[in-house]
Formats: structure tokens, sequence, C-alpha cells
């Protein structure tokens, strides 16, 4: 055996994913030395509560509750706490102290990226995050190094497991958001309180951590747009199917053109999208997650994977501790993150991107001519449009036997697919469908992402 | 502008990838000075004839016959010659002469890859080679870094996109191998001479090296068992799209448990093999390439986009020029390449796997019984059998008719799908059943790969 330097390993937070890492760091210990070039001696883990019951069966004696004394001396800190504080004080402290960071902590990056960074720059210090973009999908890496020399044009992810598994289940099974929310709560797959998952927050984290990476630029997450999928019905993922569509929560981000001779820009934000079933990401089922990157040179990729898991995610934490290692031992200072080209991000009213318009209108002889005239003054280029008779059974369609127009008339449903138009013009033209005397009810606007 | 240190790049060879990566070099300086924290000057092209036609109009005063002075004094020398001579000289000289390398050159690093990165631990200097085995997709990286603190299991790869695309064609137009090897020459996606391709070569140099990472152990090429594509007809892409299989060029590398108190070991091969279509490496089409890794913590992963093509590598090759120019600036050594696992390969018929049988049989009363028997004898269990009788007239099915028996009996169709046999016992099975009276002809055997 190899007489390897031994490096202090000091683990903070023992929850899912912590509790796998210190398991598998104890476990596969020399095999992790071999791959290191380092001994990795786990000198601790911090925890509040000393007496919590674990997932794993982990040395009594490991445990403390006094993260300060564990960070220091430490080589390498593994922050798994999650949340801001106190996680990004003891981040501070650790790399005030010396050491290498390696966290999962989506939320702390997305909101004190910059700061944490900047620290670990003064000192030379590395903070290695592959855990906290994808869960166990290698993406960091990939964009970070590997498309360094490339352009990222658009990245389209899902990355979030939660709410694919349950657009997933509404699309497989027809099933309502509330029932199939239940089941995920009920399996494991949602928290009791969701609204991190289901409003899109966790998404919009990571889409300001991927966007950061890919255009070389510091993202607020306040500069995301989001919105979540709590009012995706089963008739809009029906009607989505019909159309060859399907819905899933995506966090894209794109580098925009320049206009007007103003120079580059970028756009981040995370919604419910229709997506070709063609596409690879349409094929993405359950709580799995992938992320499809477009690139100037190297076209389209895609990163397909477990989003979640405790010891999914507990791989990619051991990466980055072995990459930290690796370092250590080969010397020299932290190259920091690549964010000089410093693009501004636009607001959500600049985006230019296809829609699909469901609206139910008075069934009678020229209310196509007078939608469309709305949609063309309004600047917003018609693609297709499909026109239904609204039956007035309770048992065909629920949702719209409740709106019923009592007039008689009978009613119809228009989907109107759009050409590329801007957000703006088209959320416009919406509210003066919306108020026009024809249209019934905007039963839905969905973007259209994809090529 | 910030004022950055310059580094000197030399370029070795400016074919289809080394072209682009000198044209992106110069377009996008600005751009990659700021992400590597350094100028990058393209100090010269190094070519054997200043006169050859280039994809890329370049400047004339970059071209030299002269590689050797070139490399000396540079800090990063990219070698995308191809081949092992001169290539395997000059990146030696690279190293010594202080210079980091990057390169693309898959059979080198197949045949050579010890040597080279032996030379390069000598004096801290690191080998990049991200367009070596996936051309643009990012799975360097992954392998060697994001899942260092895994176990990988097994690794399934559609590595060549000629041989993919050729696959794919016959799937979905029923043509034939030699029609569509002739239609992808015509579009430039197979060369003139194809062997290298479509006879698994460069898929088992990838497999090499892709098995390397994955199992931190120096595979030599030798040990890759290989089986090219030229004997996939028509006939038997037709009967697996009826068993619900498409068939693919695997590049298999897999971990082997270990068997009777050994240790473990591996086993790496290249051959076409049965992928379930609901498999997301079946939906991988035209000259795409997509890498399938089982890893134990990680879970299932899988990295998609093109495997080839001039410009795509090059941004593969353009990253491992910013990690290069990062570390420069960063200082330390290399790390080198991880491969003290020094897991032993197996041979090929040692594996585990299921597979297909096709036999044409005597139509004839007892004759499954007796091909059941022989498989039983042969410790290969049957997990299902269909037989249809095969029809005499010459359009149904031209193969058939043409070895059609000549006694009249008639005969009869089996398809014969095994459960995990171990392939030494598979084979000398598959001579007894040639050897029986019952057996007329071995229409084809072909392993079952994914779960």
């Amino acid at each position: 055996m190899t007489d390897y330097r031994t490096l202090r390993v000091a683990l903070l937070g023992a929850g899912a994913v912590g509790s796998q890492v210190a398991d598998l760091l104890l476990k596969h210990g020399d095999e992790l030395a071999d791959r290191a070039g380092a001994k990795l001696e786990l000198a601790g883990i911090a925890v509040r509560d000393l007496d919590a019951r674990r997932d794993v069966d982990l040395p009594r004696e490991l445990f403390t509750t006094d993260a300060d004394t564990l960070i220091v001396g430490s080589d390498i800190v593994i922050e798994l706490m999650g949340g801001i504080e106190p996680a990004r004080t003891q981040v501070l402290h650790a790399i005030a102290s010396g050491a290498d960071v390696v966290t999962a902590n989506k939320a702390l990056l997305a909101t004190h990226g910059s700061e944490v960074f900047e620290a670990a720059d003064q000192v030379g210090a590395e903070v290695y995050y592959e855990a906290a973009a994808a869960g166990a999908i290698p993406i960091i890496r990939p964009l970070r190094d590997s498309l360094a020399g490339d352009r990222v044009v658009r990245i389209m992810g899902i990355v979030n497991g939660t709410t694919n598994y349950i657009l997933d289940r509404m699309d497989t099974e027809g099933a309502d958001f509330g029932d199939v929310l239940a089941q995920a709560q009920a399996l494991g797959y949602a928290e009791a309180d969701p609204t991190a998952d289901v409003e899109g927050y966790d998404a919009a984290q990571k889409a300001a951590i991927l966007a950061s990476l890919a255009f070389h630029t510091t993202v607020p997450l306040d500069a995301v747009h989001r919105e979540g999928i709590t009012s995706v019905d089963a008739a809009m993922i029906e009607s989505a199917r019909h159309a060859g569509y399907v819905i899933k929560l995506l966090a894209v981000c794109e580098r925009l053109a320049g206009e007007n001779g103003g120079g580059e820009s970028i756009s981040v934000r995370v919604y419910p999208a229709l997506v070709e079933r063609t596409h690879p990401l349409a094929s993405v089922h359950g709580a799995n997650n992938a992320v499809f990157v477009q690139a100037e040179a190297a076209g389209d990729l895609m990163f397909y994977g477990a989003g979640a898991g405790g010891v999914q995610t507990a791989s990619a934490v051991l990466g980055d501790v072995v990459s930290a290692a690796r370092r250590h031992i080969a010397g020299g200072i932290g190259v920091g993150e690549s964010t000089r080209a410093n693009l501004p991000a636009v607001p959500i009213g600049h985006v230019i991107t296809r829609y699909q318009i469901t609206l139910e209108v008075d069934d009678q002889p020229g209310v196509l001519a007078t939608v469309a005239g709305i949609l063309s003054e309004g600047r917003v280029s018609i693609a297709t449009v499909e026109q239904t008779v609204i039956e007035q059974t309770p048992d065909a369609d629920d949702s719209a036997a409740a709106t019923g127009s009592a007039t008689g008339a009978g009613s119809a449903r228009l989907v109107i697919g759009t050409h590329k138009a801007r957000e703006q013009d088209l959320s416009e033209t919406v509210e003066r469908l919306a108020a026009s005397g024809v249209v019934e009810r905007v039963v839905s606007v969905l973007r259209v992402e994809g090529n």
C-alpha cells in the first residue's frame, strides 16, 4: 500500500446526502486514497442534534455539535447543511481557515455565490459544487471546463425531480395536479411543504448556477424569471399531447444576440413549457433530470441522470472531494470562477419564443377573424390554429362545462400556435384578447421551447 | 481589457479539427483570454504540406513544416495530426520541453497512453484528451473527476458515428449494409476505406480509453475484444425489431465481481448488440454518440451529443486548451492519471450476458426438444423461444431461400432468447448446435445488452 499523505476532511451535516457521504468515505477509504493520491481522513461530522436518527449507521465518536472547532485545521470542508445560515458563515470560516470547500447548497450559491467565490479567490482556495446544479449528473465540469472554449447558446434543463415526476404522472395517467402531488408526497418524491419544488424556486436556484457557468457571468437569483407548475391541469396536458407536445418545467438559460447595435445579453427563466415529444427532453421520465445544452461549436449535447437522492448526490460530492484532494497534492492556487463576460440579464418581456394560446370563444361567424386581427396588431404571427366546438355535456370537458357560457350560442375552443414573438408583445396581446368581446376565457398561454 | 499573461500555443495538424481549432482560437481570442485568465497566442501551425487545401482560411504566415522548432518554448501543444508517428514523438518532445499537451489522438492514447502519461508525470505536465473518446461529448472529465468518488459498474457507449449512422439507416429503411455504407461514403459520413469504423477498431480505441478512466486501470488495446458490423444484415435488423430490439455497435466496459474468492476484474468489448427499444441508447439516431454510465452511487447517467465533426471536436479541444491555460496560471504540477486500481481484463469467454440465437432447423417433430437439450447440457438457460415456418417462396425471405434445404421436409426458424450465460459456454453450445443433425444453419448469435 502506497504511503499517502493524509488530508483532514470535515463534514457539516448528516442528512440524506451527508450520511451517505460519510458512509462512502469510510467504506471506500483505500480506493479513494488510490484515486486522490491522498488518504482522506474523516475528522468529524458536525450536526445540530447528536441524537437525531440517521439514514446510515455511523461511528458515534465522529459526531460533534461544534462545527467551528472541527473546521479549523481541515484541508477539505464538505458543507451539506443546506439553507443560508449557518451554512454561509461556516463556509466563509472554512475558506478563511485555508480549506477547500465542497458544497451541494444551491440556495447558498444562488444567493451568496459571489461572496463565497470572492472569499475563495482571496486566499487561492477552491469551491466545488457539482451536486448543487443537477444532483448526480456531472454538469458543472462540462460547463466550466469542457465547454470553456466554446460559446453556449442555450441550456434547457429539467432540473427538479419532484416536478418532473408530477408532470410525468399527469401525462401518463391523465391525473390532476393535486392527486399526483399527494401521491408524490406519500412516496417521498415531494416534501410535506412542496412550495420550493412546485413553485419553481429550487429550479430557479439551479438555473442561476447553470447560467453563471455557461455564460461566464454572475447571475443573481432575482434575475431569474420564475413560474411554477401549480396552474398546470389535466386539460392542458391533454391539449399538449393532442398537439404533439409534453409539458415540462424547464430552466431555460439563453444567450441573446445584441439588438440595435447593443451587446449580447442573457435570459434566465423557469416555467412550464411545451416540448415536442420527439425532443430528447420529452423522454426524461419520473424523477430524473436532464440538461440539454446547445453550443456554437459542439452542437447539441444532453446530460441525463438522477437529479436528487441521498446516495446519488453523495456520488457528486465525493467526486468533488477527490478533485479537491488532487489539487492539494498537486499544489497551485484555485483557478476561481470565470465571470468576466458580465452579460446583462434581460427581463422576461424581452424573451423571444413560440407560444401556444388556448382560448374559449363564442362559436359564431367572424370570431376567428377578430382574434387573428388582434394577434396581427400585436405583432404576434400565427403558425397554426385548431378550432373545436365545445360539447355542452358535463362529462366531455369538466373545466369547460364549469365556465359554460349561459348564452346558449355555444362555445368553441381555439388553440393557436404562434411563430416566434416577443414575450411583451405576446402578453399585451393576450390582455387585449381577454378584453375583447369575443373571447370568453383565456384557458392557457404556454411557451414552446426546443428548436 | 485586463492585462493577461500570454501563453504560447503550438498547433500540430490542420485537418478537419485542427483548422477549426485555429479559426476559433483566432476568432474568439479575447473571450478565451477572459475565461482562461491568459492570452492564448497561436504561435504556429505545423503541417506536412504548406500548400494543402484547408477547410478554413488561415493566415499563411502561421504555417510551418518544422514542428520541432515550433514546439520548443510553447506552453501548450495541441496535437491533431492523428496516427501513431510522428504524433508520438512530437507529443513526447512537447512534454520534455515543458509544455502541457492537448490531443484528440485516440489511436496514440489507446496504444501508447502509458508511455505518454508517464512522461508527463515525470515532469509534472498534464495531458488533456477530451476529444479522444467521444468527440464533442464531455465524458473525460465526468469519468475522471465527477465520478472519481464513485464506483463505475458498467459503461455502454455508442462511440462511433459512422456505424451508428449505418445501423440507424438500416433500421429505419430496411436497407442492407452495403447500400447504406455506399450512401454514407457519398455523404462523407464514412471514409473511402471504412475499415477502422465498420470493423470496430475506432470504437475499440475509445473503449480502451473509457475503461482506463472508469476503472482507474491501464487498459491495453489488445485487452479489448472487438467485432465489427459487417455481418449485420437487413434480416437480423428486422428480426431484432420484431423482438423489441435495435442493433447498436456498443463499447461495453464492465466491472466483474470477484469469483471463487478472487478479486474484481474488468471486461472491455466492442460488438454489435441488441438493445431494448425502450433503453435510452436506442433513441440515439444518425451519427450521434452517447455514453451510458452505471455507477454504484450515482445510478444511471447518459451523455449524448455529436461524436465527430471538425467544429464539434474543436469545441472539446479548446475546452482542454482553456483548462491547460488555467493550470499554467494557477501553478502546481499535473495530477496525472489515476491507474492504481490495476484490475485485470478478462478474455471475452468470461463475459456473462444474455444472447439471442437464431437458427434454421428441420421443421419436424422433436427438433425443439433436441435443441433445448443441447442448450441445457451447455448450461445455457432458455428465456424465450419463437418458432416460425420458413416460406419456400423466394420473395418472402431471400437469405433463407438462398440456403433452402433441398430435402423438401421444410425448414423452421427458431429465435431463442437466453438468460444470462457465460460467453464460453454459449459459444461451445452454438458449435454443438451447428454440428447437430437438426440445425441447418446458425443464422446469427447476438448479445443482448442493457439491464
